[in-house]
């Protein structure tokens, strides 16, 4: 098969300069799979409808499962001049089944259709992978929230001491961003979950076709409702990059306390070898590289979402081929998030917290400045002006080079007159275990919030 | 008021040209209707659980009252020093019933849970009306599309004619475009419909609270759950940030379209002189620039979303003030979102479809190529030799300075002896109605479209 | 002035919906004094050209001084159905003088021309601005880097301490940047010092204009050489947000730090309390939201940047109405570059380092571990080798749960016989002198740099 | 060499997983020419000032000479488990002249230098060939040009035909972007023309060094002035995809107009068949696949802009892993500029345009209402009078169902009486030859234009 199957209405070939720009076999073939069980779907359809003879349509099958098993087996010469994984596959059909037979699988069907129904069943199987390596690392959160209940660690707000909380507590936020994220992934799914082929290059196509059995034999839930914008949408690969732009946002936000974490001013926790890497230069290294190269791949992921975006915004209808530059940003994104999630659950998993730098950090007494205005309010103080009485007390501790916790109960009372002795008896501990309110950090609702994520991710 | 709540602890007074820096009651005061309703449910529920007097709740929900009247009156003084909207409206609660009780509405409460509360219900406002904004310009589709059912139009693939289509069909696919952002909106609108209330600073409150009588009186859902992500999370923005993206390249895409139509060169439509503008220095000028300005904003709606995106990146926990910045670009994507879709929904309404001068182009006999390719394919011959011959056709044509429709039946069986005189006869209406694959462009599944699509748009 | 100045095409008025949604005024209202200028510029060249009488000329300059009169002194009715700044001041113009003499204004150009010389005008004017706010923060980073020449911090890598370094010479890594940033801002400026206006619509004008007069009055260094490109071009938009962006992604960077060494944990630095906010429920907190918003503002430029790179996007030349979206991004990345500058200058000069606790952290010893390889190196040992070693000292200090310092002159020589002695006596101070290359931290190094950037800072 | 160089302070192995994760290899082999290059311009250094022996120095320059030549003839084994490309070419070289002396080349410098160099010196050379490849467009363009100096074409604003202008006109505004492309490549060029080598990990080295040999023997024309700075700064990277960025933006606006100009709508212009693609389905089809490709690409080269300025956004100083991120979007960005612009060169090269529909469309009588504006105001009505005249003449001719051409004497005379004859006489070609201000479409301007474009390209 040497020439373009659109050869015929063109006097001279294809520039082949223009035919490396424009083909796309080395980003799309990614697809052989989908592309292949697509078109044993289709030519099913076309011999049970009799659009096709019997014969041909088993011919054709047994032609790609040929195909199919060349390249399972990396013994496939994939050839840039074919353009795209399309034109490889159906070449070699060619080669085994002769054209006139393989000639009848393009009836009913146009490029246009085909290819994003290869890009939908394609992230029709790979978002529950997705999914399934974000309850992984949802996983690997319990598993070291429930050795880190009653460890204590400061709360932080601008990255200040703000109030003690536990540990799993902290974790368990990060447990609920990727409960969202998992949410987003299964809408996207099940919006994307529809079957194009049927719309032929834009307008339907003149056979009695069986669009429904195609979508059955693919899993598909249902069929596209028109078929100008079952060529021309592509919301479905945007929608899946927001999804992972979110997720790797929230991995970064993960990845950039580990860093802290790990740093010598913070030494809350230690990397394990495996999971660190060190400096050419520099002996005494151990460094965080595995979060910062996750970091550093969120911007990677915004971009492709942007690269999207911008590529669809005006766009007339219907199929240009613009929207070829889909896919490479599209599989980057699924790769990078995928790995990622793969990395941070190892990194996560192995991480060893120093229990006992956290506690001596959370047992700050500036931490406790909150439930001594907390202490005055409950004894009848307005909020605002407990809080005006405890910013003065830091300030006369500071003065004097200490804080809170060296003022005396004279000190106290000598601002507010209602302080009481139990004042002074306040620790982070205290100060957990007081914050009771659904969501909040005492152990009692850490115990509750760690139930309910073993249940959301044995659930599903 | 003159001070800052929290300047008991400093020494000195916030630099002057700090506090313009900080201050976001520019921005926020979008807010005040939210920020009032939550600080009322908030002080209700804090007086039925007895943390306040039940007498102080009355005052401060009363006092609440009155702001809410002053500024929907537009009579009220928002001032800078104040920092926020939240600063403005306790400086004055404070000037209305004394900073006693005023300052009890403070207890069990932060800035942090108080403006993402305000945040989520300003958007449990704001979705559905965008919702009902979408509805309404499918609506407008659905209006035109009714009249337009046998408008035959070319299809277009890369800008070429490709097919001729209904009209109808063709509006129809942004119709399906808008039914899915729809869909999106709601789905965000499901997951952010948990009040983040009774969170505190971070760590949840040391206090009684009813959270979930909060979420009642505020029509949420539920309440969070972990009262760290409570107050560090904003998926919520960036969800509605990116479904605002999508459905603003879909009217891009409306709109280009639109631009094309009204061009001299196509001239399949002419603008409503109220949904056009001229030139100041060409007096026959009658421009597009309502669906100019759409497409360029989809620029604009982008750019929030990349914002927010960056701004979360690498962001540890919980609360950073960085977190301010989303406000004023869900804001204004919000705004522009909901003005896009008003303002294209004029213009479609107003549009004049001129159906002689789309039939004509439809008309085009290139576009009959495919029909004469499913001709062969339907008399045996596979659909990849007929598109080589009929290709050959269409040069044979070009180089006779014609077109498909003027080459003889000779001409044809010259190419292939399976052409029969029912080849010659032809039509793009014939082409249209041929296409009668669910979602095509036949006739008799436009009817059915458009009648799923009026019921898709009342049903809800 | 009721009607739009094209409204002799028209039959119907446009939409009062529409008005608002395409008026921009709003927002061009910022270029009201270039606006005047050029228009002055140019009703003089057509007096001084005979292109108009010579007292029209005078009565219609008279009459824009007026106007900018009114406007400075806040006297200006803005109003939206005049759509822009043009048309406010136009309907001005003929309320002063007549609808016969300001008619003569627009003789020889076109709102296209008009607009783009008023907004390269107005960054003319802004882009020195910027460049002196930038050196304002460089001399701020001088002074601070005066103070602290001798003052040791750790280097970091991965924000792992790497090696102890001068603290002048990190604050004058900030300050390279900068450098770097004014130098992108003097060629973007250099770039859009282009006159636009004599471009007409697009096609040039049919008077004999004096192009270079026009530029002249208003000091552009030249003529634009092409006039459909001079209509069409954003390019200095965008290039002037990517400087910007960079220069916010610069400052984000230097924020970043101040967040990380003013928290408790690092103890770096201490924020003055004009400079610094507290919080709402913890009475305790000092926080560093200057620095924060500034970190997050850069999302916000880096949105601006991204519109107008996506408005630009796909557009066929020449003037297309999504240009008017180029505005609202430009001045707000002007005004936050702006704010965010003279907000990082205070922050800055008012941070007080803690000398003590910084020189405290880089007398880590396991700072040291490059200069003991260093040493094995300069003794012979090829430095690949020497790192081994020295990272078996490094883990055998670990395991002993101490660091290098703790090792004696037998541990030590045990790893490697090469050790003498003074390996012994390494200290921060040394390790920090002994790196004089070429912009190393020796501090006879830092006092060249400083001495250079002194004369960076004056000499222009 | 099975180890990492950093082995030594690490009790465990990397897992394999994340050696994958964090391997660059595959990526940054791209660098492998300038790698050899700064290693053997380092190794002479090094023996020249006497840091390692002489002998030594030749050994490792010989080892590397060898390693490069086994590389560019495509026998070398890149090992992913090595890292990257400096790790894969120092492993060769230790097998090749054993670890002792190889390991000497480590001396005096770090990984984070040592990779900003390298990607420091492939801009240096990648960048010029841009430029060539930008020039090599901008000649296609003035050969088009000057074929079509008389060739007359509707001039677009809003898509509307606006005035007529001459086809070299409007293909030399593409010219003039171009022009400014080339300029910031030329600027980034300047800025980026720096050696960062001798910077160490990030505080300089503590050897004798001779940095400006180093940057003579690579071709830099200075070396950079603070260490840390030299190993943090990556604008270098940002201001090339700044640049990139918006030469695909212009790229796409001529694909764009290419898009439209081929369409059968405006069939202004005729694709080579060298230079277009059928369609699998549709045998008429011609499409303009290269112009959509370009204009699809422009958004994966925002994309990879946007995802460097996320990485950065907030990062301290110096090195962090994120950095490693900056590689594969620049990569992909120059060669993305690279193939479009050459693609383009042959599709504008290759284009044939239809002087005949051109001119026939400039001839819309429609396009002289300006002219006839001008008509008037130089008889001494106010333009902006004459604008309203010449509107209402256009809505006259429009109700008759005609245009300005069809209007007589009398219809001018009665809509204003300083109509005179000469005005019936106005054509497309009139008003061309009438707009002779510099940079108008006059074909005397354009023709200056055109001698000043071919100096601008041989020049340089």
């Amino acid at each position: 098969m040497k020439e373009k199957r659109w050869a015929g209405r063109f006097e001279r070939p294809t520039d082949p300069e223009i035919e490396r720009f424009t083909a796309s076999v080395a980003i799309d073939k990614e697809l052989w799979r989908e592309d292949i069980d697509a078109s044993i779907a289709h030519a099913e359809m076309l011999a049970a409808q009799g659009i096709i003879p019997a014969k041909d349509g088993a011919e054709i099958v047994s032609g790609l499962t040929t195909v199919a098993k060349e390249i399972a087996a990396g013994d496939f010469n994939w050839r840039d001049e074919l353009e795209d994984v399309h034109g490889n596959i159906e070449g070699r059909l060619v080669e085994l089944i002769g054209p006139e037979v393989a000639g009848r699988l393009h009836t009913a069907r146009s490029r246009n259709d085909q290819v994003v129904t290869d890009l939908r069943l394609w992230l029709k199987r790979r978002l529950p992978e997705l999914e399934g390596s974000i309850r992984g690392l949802q996983q690997a959160m319990i598993e070291q929230a429930e050795g880190h209940i009653e460890t204590l660690v400061p709360g932080y707000t601008h990255l200040q001491r703000a109030q003690p909380v536990s540990l799993a507590h902290h974790l368990l936020a990060h447990f609920e961003m990727l409960e969202r994220d998992r949410a987003r992934l299964r809408d996207a799914l099940t919006r994307l979950d529809e079957l194009p082929l049927g719309s032929g290059a834009l307008a339907g196509v003149p056979y009695p076709v069986d669009r429904e059995a195609v979508a059955d034999a693919l899993g598909f839930s249902r069929v596209s409702a028109n078929s100008i914008d079952a060529v021309s949408d592509r919301d479905f690969v945007v929608e899946v990059e927001a999804a992972a732009a979110v997720c790797m946002m929230h991995l970064s936000r993960l990845a950039e306390e580990i860093v802290l974490w790990t740093s010598s001013e913070f030494a809350f926790a230690r990397l394990d070898d495996a999971y660190a890497t060190g400096s050419s230069i520099m002996p005494q290294k151990k460094n965080p590289d595995v979060a910062e190269l996750i970091r550093g791949r969120t911007g990677v992921v915004y971009g492709h979402l942007m690269s999207s975006l911008t590529m669809l915004k005006g766009l007339p209808l219907s199929y240009n081929r613009d929207l070829q530059e889909d896919k490479a940003g599209l599989f980057a994104t699924v790769a990078t998030l995928e790995s990622s999630l793969a990395a941070m659950t190892g990194l996560l998993s192995t991480l060893t917290f120093d229990s006992e730098r956290m506690g001596a950090a959370a047992a700050d007494a500036s931490l406790l400045a909150t439930d001594l205005a907390d202490h005055l309010a409950r004894k009848g103080l307005p909020f605002a002006e407990a809080h005006a009485v405890v910013g003065k007390l830091v300030r006369l501790a500071e003065n004097r080079g200490g804080s809170l916790v060296d003022l005396s109960l004279e000190d106290l009372q000598g601002a507010s007159p209602l302080f009481t002795a139990d004042a002074l008896r306040l620790t982070a501990k205290h100060s957990v275990e007081a914050r009771t309110s659904e969501g909040g950090t005492a152990f009692e609702r850490v115990h509750e919030a760690l139930a309910r994520a073993r249940k959301l991710v044995t659930d599903d």
